[in-house]
């Protein structure tokens, strides 16, 4: 396999000039590609020129070029995203129907909570920036609550190794308060995250039950704080998950 | 960059490790995916592991592989499929909530339609092999007939090179008959095609406006051959498709 001088692979190579790309970054020109990805302009020039021909970049209109439509075509067979995504659809529909909130499908992914699905409530909290493919520190989610209270106790220490990154006046940032958190949500069954992302917003989440002890993703919802009434909704929520659950667990059809 | 003797790049084998994958597929050994690709076993070794190494493959508990929930997050960036299913996913919904039938948003991509959403009924047909990243041949789909009919000529000769594969008794394998269906398509403004993809199928679709005389996708829904009355659903997709137009031409706000 060819490697460069410093033993770095074409394909770790072509990954971060894949990972240059961001919500905030869909279309970029090869020379802020080279500049993101640390590499040398003619090198970016020549991935870019091969990631065109395989389709897993385009051209824009403009000078620019974004990710491909046939990258996104071999990635919707992510078994686990898309295995997760199809089971957990039509109960999302369903909460999402009944509390007109925003809604979410997320997985622990390292250090964050990776957001699979998100059914957008239109009348809901505006400019959250929420949606599949963003990542969220596993600390300051109400699913990362969730999910860390199952997680292994390597899991666990990664996070509090940090960096806690303080999201707003409300994240909690030490370990102990973490802890504490991740006890009661093992307790409870779900997380309540007041402000902890967004002032204006609170989190609620469950975790979706595995085949083993530990849960597979969680699902949750996205409401404004000053009208939160958890409450009202985590036996919905709760119902919903062991649904998801239990649809998993049935073979595929092949269909 | 690094070639192989036939002077193909490590990125081009290493898409066609990737393409390996599909719906049907999508847990692989490295032997099938050997055999697959049409690559040397060692090769596909060295290519797996490096695809690994960058989280575009995962393993799975057994001794098979499968695409990588980083290349899916990768992917989900994916611009024109992005902005596509944000803008229509509202619409989309209230078309699926209002008549309760498996609703899609789909693209032209070569000569098939590529299904970029699709929103399951659960009390509607059942058994269809509809998902995200499906392609169905343009000829066969109400999708394809109103993209194809506002399409480049080029494009439609392409179509219409064949081959025009029959998927079900209906489906029109005849040039005449379809440049007959896509004028069809054109005056109306919509596609009803009965039976064409399944013989227990009607799909009903209509163009997604773009900023200039071309469609950028088109929505539509699949409702059972049997009970199909399309003009009762042919101006709430037209509404719909106007909404999603609307919303695409809006510049996304930063967040």
């Amino acid at each position: 396999m060819a490697r460069s001088q410093a033993g770095e692979s074409v394909l770790a190579r072509a990954a971060r000039v894949l990972a240059a790309f961001g919500h905030d970054s869909r279309v970029l020109t090869v020379a802020e590609i080279a500049r993101r990805a640390a590499l040398p302009v003619p090198t970016a020039h020549r991935l870019v020129a091969q990631l065109l021909d395989v389709g897993f970049l385009e051209r824009t209109e403009g000078h620019g070029v974004r990710v491909g439509l046939h990258l996104w075509e071999i990635a919707s067979l992510g078994a686990r995203a898309l295995d997760l995504r199809e089971a957990a659809m039509p109960f999302l529909e369903d909460i999402h129907a009944a509390t007109r909130q925003h809604t979410q499908l997320t997985v622990l992914d390292g250090t964050d909570v990776l957001v699979l699905e998100w059914l957008r409530a239109r009348e809901a909290l505006p400019g959250l920036r929420l949606h599949a493919g963003r990542r969220i520190p596993a600390h300051a989610a109400a699913a990362g609550a969730v999910l860390l209270a199952h997680a292994e106790a390597r899991a666990q220490e990664e996070v509090l190794a940090g960096p806690l990154t303080r999201l707003s006046d409300r994240t909690p940032t030490d370990p102990s308060d973490l802890r504490g958190l991740w006890a009661h949500a093992r307790r409870r069954g779900y997380a309540v995250c007041d402000g902890f992302v967004d002032a204006r917003a609170t989190g609620i989440a469950v975790p979706v039950p595995g085949r083993n002890a530990r849960p597979v993703a969680a699902i949750g919802v996205v409401v404004p704080a000053d009208e939160a009434r958890p409450m009202e909704l985590v036996p919905a929520l709760l119902a919903a998950a062991r649904g998801i659950g239990r649809a998993l667990s049935i073979p595929a059809s092949p269909g």
